[in-house]
């Protein structure tokens, strides 16, 4: 059997003014702020919102039911996450799905893992670390689960 | 010097029916079972087996010798690995590479890494966990090395 | 508003003899030995230095800042990294951003993350790694923080 090939692309994006990107990526259905920069290799899903003057650098994904703040850098191959696999399987129905707020001037080193949490503004989590729960707290955070390591004023 | 430059493709898989596959990807030499999607920037190699019913999100590579069953979702960049390094370097000699063997309804976490290890059925991997262990019994298993969370009745 | 859209390629890029290459990848302005692998869907930024006789593989992104010596693995999904986000944001100012040197027969395992640091030869950072700190001394490091694991004689 031939598989059905589809391919990505940039379909059905609201842009602000002033968005940088660098092909390929793949996305669709989302909101992108002004002056915005969008590595190589990238994918942004369904009803994204992505703040103004970001950063989504290389080899990262963000799905359907992440909400970026203003002035975020979110680092190399970050993996935002929408399913806890709670039920010991995907869940399934996308109403099921769960959310991920990230505030203003928040910056997530490369390699990252988010699960569905909310960060508050002001926040770093460190290259590497896997984010567990909701940060409310402004500060550096690291580790798998990522904990506090130092706060930031 | 000009290097040698290749490029990616679909070469020489075997397909079941009904696959959908988001481009670009780089698969080759592998088997791929009925009713699979295979997101974009993905690379499976040689003689890679996936069952049916799968999905191999986006950013994930899985490389040879790695055989995984029905039913399974392997996230957004996971990384599958045969070679420990064990003599402090690669094996060089293919035939040293170690085998992977995922079962079925298995679910891997986003950014998640596997050594060559077994894993049963009906197991979760949490996201961003590294598994250096064969597993056994069902269960959510997560952290860096992955241990176990929570059974799976 | 419409985005500026640019592409990937590879650009002012200096290789020595026999470098093969599996595109899609980005490369600009650096530097890249002899007998050199490098896999698709990576990056590696102005200024990178590697040596000959390494494999750069899939999904890799190597920063501006870096130095591999001869000999070298860096496995798939590998980030390496420049800016601590000490000053709780990105540094900013490109001179700000840290060095990364990795000497000679330095293999890196999958999904490994590298902070700003120096690695001796003869090093092996297992898949998944978090390396925050520099190695002097030779062995198999593990981990997130990377802690030694094994001495290599």
């Amino acid at each position: 059997m031939q598989p059905i090939k589809k391919s990505i692309g940039i379909v059905n994006v609201s842009f602000g003014d002033d968005v940088q990107i660098v092909q390929p990526v793949n996305l669709y259905d989302c909101t992108i702020g002004s002056n915005c920069f969008i590595g190589p290799f990238t994918e942004i899903q369904r009803d994204v919102f992505i703040g103004n003057n970001c950063r989504i650098q290389s080899h990262s994904f963000i799905c359907t039911g992440v909400t970026i703040g203003n002035g975020c850098f979110i680092g190399h191959g970050v993996m935002f996450v929408n399913d806890d696999f709670k039920i010991g399987k995907p869940a399934g129905d996308p109403t099921l799905w769960k959310k991920t707020t990230i505030g203003n001037h928040v910056s997530i080193g490369s390699n990252a893992t988010i699960l569905p949490v909310n960060i508050c503004d002001h926040v770093v989590i460190g290259a590497g670390a896997v984010v567990t729960k909701d940060i409310s707290i402004a500060g550096i955070y690291a580790g798998n689960p990522a904990i506090l390591i130092r706060l930031l004023a």
